[in-house]
């Protein structure tokens, strides 16, 4: 899946603003600025998260009469929904009421405010959010996946990007004035409120749905007409307006990620990660990304859609940890695993009283400020001053272990940088490649029986629309061994609708399938030992010269980037143009990045690694990463093509080693047929050719035993060697 | 010719420190910092700039009385001395002697220093500089092109890096202490004097001789432990000791450079340039590259070897400028021009009671504090500051055009940002294209000329040095219409020495040329009209399995990066993987970047463009710039490949133009048969046979029409198509 870059630890600001800054419009947006680089640009045109729109619940699936030949020895609760089942959010009737009872609480003792914003992150910076937490959604009647509100005393604005602009006009009430990001003279969220509100106001926001660092540019931002950034750390004003029909934060029991899946036990997590608090002078660290949770303590949850993750933070100090969490969801069973690695439970809405105390222990807290909410920092921080102060002198001889060059802000105990976790949960164990690999071959025999139902059906001249084929996809998927979840919502795209990058389609409106147009289709699942991702692009009858032009290159780009050799600690950005060349010479192009992390039965987008055109992201691709390779091209208003599989990062057994490093290269894990009748054989190199029979040779070998019947015939088929005349 | 990257526009100084620091030994050397990136550290392996170690005389040639077909109209002075006249520079006798002197300043009236820093610039950050500047050589008698000289009150140390520590043993006396910057354990000039000084010392420093940014940056290492950097402006303590011996600053007349070589007369250019100070918000800019200089007024000079430029900084008012140079080079020609184009002259030595006087008139100046020296940047800075005192608030209210935007400091009216004269130079016009391919095209016939006569001559089984070879190939371009100098000392290189990225063979101690080993010529021309660069290597006998791999691996770079296309705005470190993609695959790679800028009848190397592994340069590629294409592969103590075209960037007439942007591409300027013994054919793709095949082709319409007799021969006879079997 294509992958929206909205984490990325080594981004630099002063070359790339903050995503978040630039989805809460809070930083000019690509047409708007004009001067801009134009690669940028591109990647601001596309940087916002999709964010899941709707509820998802869980659903266990009939498995089916005539199950594959893996058995089923696992009884993980299927918590996917087709896509047809899902119906569009209630706008609600009211949005002026909302907005009158949202003023209301502006002048209230302790808020006194002249605005509000609401932004669409919970307050773990995560890609799909549960939906108590989508309080933006609920004020402005707004369903889309990106999006900022602002409510000032008079005025109620909401930006969001061009894929949803017309969704907003359709969901805004009158009341709301919609800023089309990107649109030339739209001004940013906090042009906005410099330019409405009279100078020295006060600006109201959560600090538990900004990361410490968007915070720390949003009140920059403001403070040119000296409005002043207020925290309001006890009071969520939407929430408080929702009341009793907000739903409740989910629950979901949490269940053990079996060690032979992690492969490395979580007492060594912990120790490993121990030896690097000690080596960064840091005494405890606060996790709050929930695939870092998950990751470090072998867990797995339930709480959003796609990614098996549950909401808690995650405090490891030296000697013990302990996890903020809504304890009803802790099993017995987890309850003693997390007891055996010495691990205590305490409420999820403690972090703050928490973090207070640990800051009057004189606590040296690593905290990743690019993840970690501002309330959390702003905590530890004022704690920090207030201990200090009251000690006087003989706190600053205590103050050893500062270590300027760690670009700690002075005065503070705080060891600010990226999250050791990021890295040691990129790089995969033998267990987690293990099972990445078996559940690839999986999810790739449920790929064949749904391709050759599809290619059946519509050669029957049924006419399925692209809803019900990705049902029928979930239904096939969840016939395999350990199947949970999709991993993201399908893009399921006939046509111009392949052109709509993250297009979605919805059961109401969307198209129906045509042999006569091509089809792309993007989808993962979440299994129980893996996560995966693929696309594939294809035409049910007879595709154009064009098309095939196109599709040959988009392919020999991606056959470039699967077969590159690279130096050790090679950014990945560096390998991105070897997947665009192809396509360059012809004056083509795609507006996204080639390659993004994927966990190991964790989220399906995770950093910090990538393959991109953007620049800043210096993290090098190491041994045991994985990173889909998914070049496109998309014609508007015409076609759509990706092809995508996922990687993992290998060494390579070069004649030489020139340097004295190693050199890496890429294996595959995705295994499914590309469609041979899209490629122009005329513009592909012998070697190309021998790649790709290569691939399909494998993909029979390693799939073949998992299908019978006319699923295994249509591999068959579809694996056969081409001959370039 | 490779080049070492010594300026930088938008190189980021917290990924890549600046060179000048790493020169200097200031920051930490590639060998000692063991987590640095390996990639970071190829680069500072070899980021030490070439300084011409030898002053050079102006010789003119005796021309051939068989000359070639174009006949020599312009009586340009030739300046280039072959190899085999230069001899090396006297070490001196008395280093100690020396020493003792320069300590005895320490402590005179307006100095009171306790130690002293001696770098190797000159006061305008050139690549090669005049004798009269070279005071580290003279200060500790080592005279490598690299080097810093920092002595104390009872030490005194010298750092360069591997290429020069044995020339530094056999030079420095005894009372020097070699820093072998690089390896393990060796402290930074920085970190040496916190070592070695008590805290709270005073460290002095020319502060002509450091760029503002560089003297910033040390002043900043050194105030760790307290210590002072003092400014000595009136007095260069080495000069002082240097006295009547000190050879004069050079004073060789200007000349014209021609309009149908400019292009662009000066009041153009300065009309430009006055647009782009208006709206960047300044009144006037100090311009102190040389190169800069000569190219807004379309002059020439031979102050330096190679460099076809002047000592001169230049000062450009929106009403008026002011050119600083010795007017005893300033010939009533030149004298005219200047005039006609408004350009009043001033002692050298003015600069900077000029700058004080622009201050005190509030002149908002541009200075480039990356080139422009530390003298003239805090004289500009204190002088702001003193004016702005002594006005109090009144001075204030005219700082409207303060924009805090731009990246300056507060407080001062300057415009900090980089010369805009570097693009603007960069990007060439018709005219300067048009003489950069003439100028080629010459250059090629002279090595067509010399490549037949040394293969007879190898074949006679005549015994020819490298320095002998070298000064044939001057022999041969001095014949050329408009040949003034060559462009960088000739890296004429047999077997090992190849190897030696940065080899210069001398005339005791070069190797003589064998029939069986590889020979690698790395040597360009500063013509009338354009300068070229062009490195081929060839074997005069059979190569061996292993060096035709590695060879046809470089080859096939090389061919990747000529024929890349790609989108406007593309910085040239995006292609800089296509030239290594080949070598890779084996496991091979090469430690320097793979190409650099190249003035037209200017400097070899210049920014702010280059393609290389330096992911800092985000400077697009430009239509009309220049670049070498110089993949390369070096084993040592076996041999060395490179193969050096250069190249301009054209406009790409794609099919496509996805993005509404232009896609580009490059031309040839160098027409050079390219070996073809050294290829092994089997390695390379059907496209690249043609590409090559094509490529000479064109080298044989091109310049064979300037050529006769043998060397036509020759041409015919390397230019004819392979035939991949």
């Amino acid at each position: 899946m294509l992958f929206l870059f909205a984490f990325s630890v080594s981004l630099s600001r002063t070359q790339f603003p903050s995503l978040n800054m630039v989805t809460m419009g809070l930083l000019p947006s690509p047409l708007m600025c004009t001067h801009t680089h134009p690669r940028y640009l591109h990647f601001l045109s596309f940087s916002f998260p999709v964010l899941h729109k709707f509820k998802s619940r869980p659903k266990l699936f009939t498995k089916s009469p005539n199950a594959p030949i893996l058995t089923i020895r696992n009884c993980t609760p299927i918590t996917a929904k087709p896509s047809s089942e899902i119906k569009r959010h209630s706008t609600g009737s009211q949005p002026d009421e909302k907005l009158r009872k949202l003023r209301d609480l502006f002048s209230i003792p302790g808020v006194n405010i002249d605005a509000y914003i609401i932004p669409s992150q919970d307050a773990h910076q995560s890609e799909f959010i549960a939906e108590c937490y989508m309080r933006r959604a609920y004020i402005s009647g707004f369903t889309g996946s990106a999006g900022t509100a602002v409510v000032t005393k008079d005025k109620a604005a909401l930006w969001t990007d061009g894929r949803y602009f017309l969704q907003a006009e359709k969901q805004l009430s009158s009341s709301w004035i919609l800023m089309r990001a990107g649109n030339l003279g739209v001004p940013t969220t906090s042009e906005w409120l410099n330019d409405v509100l009279t100078a020295g106001s006060r600006v109201g926001i959560d600090p538990f749905l900004f990361s410490s660092d968007a915070a720390e540019e949003l009140k920059e931002a403001i403070a040119k007409k000296n409005h002043e950034l207020v925290y309001l750390y006890d009071l969520n004003l939407v929430d408080e307006i929702w009341g009793e029909s907000r739903p409740k934060p989910p629950n979901k029991p949490i269940r053990m990620h079996d060690l032979k899946y992690a492969g490395l036990d979580v007492a060594s997590k912990l120790s490993l990660l121990r030896s690097e608090l000690v080596d960064a002078g840091s005494s405890a660290i606060v996790i709050s990304m929930l695939d870092e949770v998950a990751w470090l303590l072998n867990l797995r949850g339930s709480d959003v859609p796609h990614s098996p993750v549950m909401y808690a933070y995650l405090i490891v100090e030296i000697d013990r940890a302990k996890l903020f969490i809504d304890n009803s969801k802790v099993t017995p069973d987890v309850m003693n695993r997390l007891k055996n690695a010495g691990i205590e439970l305490r409420p999820y809405d403690s972090i703050l009283s928490e973090i207070e105390s640990l800051a009057a222990q004189d606590t040296h807290l690593w905290l990743d400020t690019s993840s970690v909410n501002a309330a959390i920092v702003n905590t530890y921080k004022s704690s920090c001053e207030r201990f200090t102060g009251s000690r006087g002198n003989k706190a600053k001889g205590k103050s050893k272990m500062h270590d300027s060059s760690n670009g700690q802000s002075e005065g503070h105990s705080g060891v600010y940088k990226s999250s050791p976790i990021s890295v040691a949960k990129a790089v995969k164990n033998h267990a987690e490649l293990e099972g990445m690999r078996n559940s690839h071959l999986r999810d790739a025999a449920a790929l064949a029986q749904f391709w050759v139902w599809l290619e059946d059906e519509i050669h029957k001249g049924v006419k399925l629309t692209e809803v019900e084929v990705s049902d029928k996809l979930l239904e096939f998927r969840s016939k395999q061994y350990g199947f949970i979840d999709t991993s993201f919502d399908t893009i399921s795209a006939t046509g111009a609708n392949g052109a709509i990058i993250h297009y979605k389609p919805e059961t109401e409106s969307c198209a129906v399938l045509d042999s006569k147009k091509l089809f792309l289709l993007d989808s993962g699942g979440q299994y129980v030992d893996g996560t995966t991702d693929i696309t594939r692009t294809v035409h049910f009858g007879v595709p154009t010269a064009r098309q095939k032009e196109c599709f040959t290159r988009v392919l020999q780009g991606h056959i470039a980037l699967d077969q590159a050799v690279f130096p050790e600690c090679t950014p990945g950005f560096v390998l991105d143009a070897f997947a665009r060349s192809f396509l360059w010479k012809i004056g083509l192009d795609y507006r996204h990045g080639t390659g993004h992390g994927v966990g190991a039965a964790l989220n399906v987008h995770e950093g910090p690694q990538s393959i991109s055109y953007r620049y800043g992201n210096m993290t090098p691709l190491l041994k045991g990463m994985i990173v889909s390779n998914e070049p496109g091209y998309y014609e508007d208003h015409a076609f759509g093509i990706r092809i995508e599989n996922l990687l993992y990062v290998k060494e390579v057994d070069t004649p030489n080693r020139f340097g004295g490093v190693g050199y890496l290269g890429f294996e595959k894990l995705t295994f499914v047929p590309i469609q041979s009748k899209l490629i122009d054989l005329s513009l592909l190199s012998t070697a190309e050719v021998d790649w790709l029979n290569e691939y399909h040779l494998q993909v029979w070998e390693k799939v073949s035993p998992l299908l019978d019947g006319s699923a295994r015939h249509w591999l068959w088929n579809n694996t056969r060697p081409l001959v370039k005349q």
